[in-house]
Parts: C-alpha cells; sequence; structure tokens
C-alpha cells in the first residue's frame, strides 16, 4: 500500500457566524472572523489516495487524473468564491476549515478511479491546518 | 548601510471591479477576481527598512519597534477586513497587490523612528508579489 | 474525528551532554551538539488536536484558544531560554528534540478543552523533526 | 514510541515509458513524462524511524548516523544520475515516485541500527508526493 | 514604479560538459553534474516586470497574461525536456543556471505588453539561484 | 552581469546585551534577547557573488568552490557556536544579525576567486532577516 498526495490551491472569502445568534455572541466565539464584511484565505488543499502501484505504470494512479478529478469537483466551484453564498455544497454550512475539510472529502469520495481516498489536509493558514480521513 | 527587513501575515476580502463598467467587461478584464460576492487572500508583508546599525544595540532599530509600528499603522486595519469596504486608507482605490502596496508605504513613510522605509513586498499568493520603493 | 493542528514558534538555546561523561566521551557521541558554549535553535512546534467538530462553530476547539494554551503552558517558559537551566519542565532531561517533544506532551495533555491532544510534532531544524502521540 | 524524522536531497533524471509500448501509447499513459530526451526532479526525501529514545543520549538513534546511513544507502546511488539507467537497484522497475519511495524503503530496512524504519516520504515536486510504510 | 513577480515552474534534464574535453576534464570541471545520462532538476522561475499601475485596473499588467506570455515563451519549450537536446534556444549553450536564466531573459524581453521587463530569477535548487537584469 | 547565490546554513547561541549597562537597562533594551543564559537561532545565509559567465562552463564560479569557501570561512568557525564567546571574528561586537551579517562580509570579501561578492542576505528567524552590500 502506498499514499499519494497532490496538492492544489485555491482562494476564497468566508465569515464565521450564526444567523440566529446576536453580533455580540457572533463577536464573542468568532472574533474578527465574524466580520461581516467578510474576509479571506488562500487555501492549500493536499488530497491523499492509497493503493497498489499498476505494474506497468508504477501509478496508483494518474496524478494528472487525480489533480483533474480535484479541480473539476472541487476547487472550480469554490475557488475566487464566497464560501458562505458561492458554494452549493456549503449551503447551510459553518465554512469552518474542518466542515470545509468534511465537504471537500464528501465531493471526492466514491470519484477516484484507483486506490481510495485516505485523507484530506486542508490549511486555511499557514500556521492553521486540518485533517481529515472519513470518519 | 544595513537593509532590515520584517514579516507580518494578514488575511483579507476583496473583489477587483469598475463599478461604472458593465459586468461583462468587469469579467473580461479581471475575469473571476471580479467576482461580486468577494474572495480573499492570506497576505504575506514584508518591511525593509535601511540604516547603519547603532554602535550599542547592534540595532537599526529594534524589529520588536518596527513589527509593533507595522501592526499599528498597517495591519489592524486591514486583517480580517474586506479591503473595498472596510479599509479607510483603501477607499477609492482599485484594490490589486500593486495598489495596496503602495498604499502601505504611504502608512508608514515618515513612521520609522530609525532608518528609512525602503521597500514594501507583498505577497498576494505564493505565485504573485509586488515590490514597491516609493517613487 | 477532525485532526486539527496550530504551529507556534520559539527560540532556545541547549547543549547535549552527559555531566558524569568525560568530555572526550561527551565530544564522541555528541559532536558538536555537545559545544560547551551551547548552541540553539529557531523550533517549529505543531500541536494536533482530534475531535468532532460542533454544530454550531464548526469548531473543535477555537483555534485562537489552543494558541495561548499553546503559549501559556510550552512557549513562554522556553521562548528565548536556555533548555539545560531556565526550563523548570526539562530539569534533569537530556534536552534532546525527542524529550522535549515528550515533556511538551505531558505540559499540554489534560489541558485542552475541547477534543484530545493527538500529536505534538517538533522541528529543531528544516531537516529534523519528531513525533509523538503519548506512548 | 518517538518518531524521529531526517530530510535528505538527491537529484535525478528519468522517464516513464514500456519498452514494448508503442510510443503512442506511452504518450497517452505517460504523456510529456515519456519524453524520450528524458528530464528530471529535486527530489526531497524524508526518512520516518520509531523508538523509545535512549535514557543517557535522549536519542532513537543519532541523526548523524541516520543521515550517514541514508546517503551511503540511497543517496550517492541516486544523486545526479538516470534512474532508468545507472541505479542498479531500479533496474527492471518504472521509476514513477510510488516505486522509487518502495526501492528506497528496501534499501534501508534492516540497516537501522536502532529504532525501527517507519515510513519513506518521497516529494518529487513540491505538490506530489508519497508515502510508504513497508507494506 | 512597481515591481510586479510572477512565479512559474519547470522540470527538466541536463548535463554539464563540454564535447572538446575529455571525460577526465569534464568530470574534473564538473563533477557529478557531468554524468553522461544525465541529471534533473525542478527549477522555480521567478520574472519581474516593472511599470505604472494602470488607473483603471489598479495593474501593472494582468498577471494571467504574463503567466500565459511565460508559458508560451518558455515554459512550453523547456518543461519535462533535455535542455541540451530538446530546446532549440538553448542549442550551443552550456546548460547552467547561469545561462538558462540569460536565455530566458531573451525569450521574454519585448514579449511584455505592458511594463518592462526587470528581472529573471532561477532556482535550480532551493539552495542555489542567479537573477539577471538584462546587461 | 549575472548574479549567483548560494544558501548555507548554521545554527548558534547568542545573547544581545551591554556589560556596562545595568541589568534593567538591559532588559529594557534588549528584552527576552538579553536572558543571561542564551538563546539560539537557526540562521539561514545566502551569499551573493556577481560576475559573468565563463564561455566554457557557464559559471560565474562553480558554486560547489562557492559552498566550500563560505565553509571554511564563515560556517565552521560560527555553526554551533556561542557567538558571544566562540567566535573570534565576534569578539567585542554586538551579535545583532545586522552586525553579524558585516563580519561575514568581511570575512568573504576578497576569498571569492572569480566574480565579485555581491549581497550577504541573513535569516535570524522566518520573520527578520537583513542584506549587506559592504558599505
Amino acid at each position: 500500500m502506498v499514499y499519494l498526495t497532490r496538492k492544489e490551491h485555491f482562494n476564497a472569502a468566508h465569515r464565521l457566524y450564526k444567523a440566529d445568534w446576536s453580533d455580540e455572541k457572533n463577536e464573542e466565539v468568532f472574533g474578527k472572523c465574524s466580520n461581516k464584511n467578510w474576509h479571506g484565505h488562500n487555501y492549500d488543499l493536499y488530497v491523499t489516495v492509497k493503493g497498489e502501484p499498476n505494474e506497468d505504470t508504477g501509478f496508483i494512479l494518474n496524478v494528472k487524473d487525480l489533480s483533474r478529478i480535484i479541480r473539476e469537483q472541487v476547487v472550480r466551484h469554490i475557488d475566487h468564491k464566497n464560501l458562505n453564498i458561492d458554494v452549493e455544497f456549503m449551503q447551510g454550512i459553518q465554512p469552518s476549515v474542518e466542515n470545509l475539510a468534511i465537504a471537500i472529502w464528501k465531493r471526492l469520495d466514491g470519484k477516484i478511479p484507483a486506490g481510495r481516498l485516505h485523507c484530506i489536509k486542508l490549511y486555511e493558514t499557514e500556521s492553521i491546518y486540518v485533517e481529515y480521513y472519513g470518519n
């Protein structure tokens, strides 16, 4: 079993808040992340797939195919977007980095033609990242 | 003459567009950077000061003072903000990385207590940055 | 289960040696790391916590709280310090990167208000790091 | 149990292709990676060993010994080499990053004097890496 | 005047040698860089353009146009290629990182539609890079 | 004219203080950098040489020679050392990053066999660096 990882990038705006909380409570819980005019990040996304290398190619799957699938299923839906407003698969979900990683897993699970999805690692800043393994 | 550089970070949302242009023209010129619901970035800001090291301290200026000044004059005004809406010193200015670097120079010029401001280097993504030397 | 990681920094001096070994034996085992006038490093510390995202906030725990706890329990005790002399929780412990990671785990274990401590990852240089999972 | 990782570098040329496939099939499967005049990479190699820190030294094993073993067993055989032609332990193996990581594991397994080999992590570019744990 | 930089990547094989020198002399001068079966690198290319930001767009030039020009004029000719054999604009030129930077300058000079080419910065490894300013 | 840069590393301990100042004044000016039991850093050193590439080799100077000179003249004197105590060429000099860069320039100036020394760039942390051009 070998683990193959591909890195992709996207930029997005978001805001952390609960519509049914007061501004004070949102400010207390989320601080400047609840700024009502939004803020944003450069996200680094690492997708890891596990499997056996093919005998002919030496590939678990062709990393160009992996890159294409990530772009089609994930990046083109969230790059240069507002995570709270523009992204169908984030509707009704608090766009924390934890929840965004889980949502990205769901977008990719079952779409990988060879090997199996193993991990979503998502950097929100160079000092904050999460990892999700599907359960 | 020695050049001393301090790196700071901030995150912000923005949108590139001209209010008096049609949506089509904005889309044509700015592409996905004109998304009307905003997008955002993690910005890395490098501020360079030049001067002679003090004989006693070996410092051009104390880098903790430089950091404090950058945070007071720049970072606290733009971190977790919307560059088009929230930032007084960006009002009426297209928030391209070029214009943001020039605006940051103006915020810091004359505020450095020892040495002289030499360069603003600003990364919008890890693949795009600008440098501005004051003229 | 999601894994959330926060990165912090500190700088410290240290020396690797055994007081009851001869200078020759210390030199043989530890090489230049046993230099009697100390040397030092910029350490990068990654603390990983695991848990379920809160339904309201999307957080395992607020990363600002995680950062505050790491600074209070760890960074303020070792930043700009001598690991052999100044740090109470390293007394009597060889300050190798392995032992320092274990000691940092012990400082943080039981102090995380939500989720559970999962991993301490500690870089001594960009080419050397250790990971410790608590047992 | 602590996990200790050492990073090393090497540069190499390679080509992905099957000798018994047509040029068209090689081009179709491997794309520009099958360029018949070769291309190349700067590889970053991370070798992780697990074990208990020694009571006297605080080391799982001396990281200088780990570095020396990696250089002797791996780096001097592949650095500034052609992976398809020059490297005995890659003969008859498709030099994908997956297969190269497995081959490096085999070179190091059983050669580590303290602790046990845990993981080979190999970057082919900054956006593509694999991990191999020995089975 | 603002300086705008765009980073691009490419991978290539090469060999440093003089055809009219003996193998011994090539080995003496170029060491393992003269390996007759080639070796290779991941190159990081930074292209800097200088100019005044446009009043409407805030751009010196649209960075997407800069990226497209670099890819058309440079990257598609050298990515996944052998610099000694495959690249027309390197014919008869020793493919040192110095000479490659000069050749890339010549490919781009006069092709930038707004602003002027200022600097080619080219990394051969993370420890070796050159800068060329056109004379 | 091409500018060639080589990166090297070293680790060192130091302390910023004036022996003829009170502890209070040292604390006030240097803060935790004056800790009497030292602290330390991983320094990244970039040495830039400028010159014309040799017609045969394509080199300004062989980067392996540049690396060897930096190690002989600089790194072996300061790596794993105490900058205040162990380093002859820092005697009587406040070991700020500014002064250390100037001292490294003096160690290398006149020692480069081809091309001319252009710049010493020295990182004390990933957020603080200085550049010195010889005057």
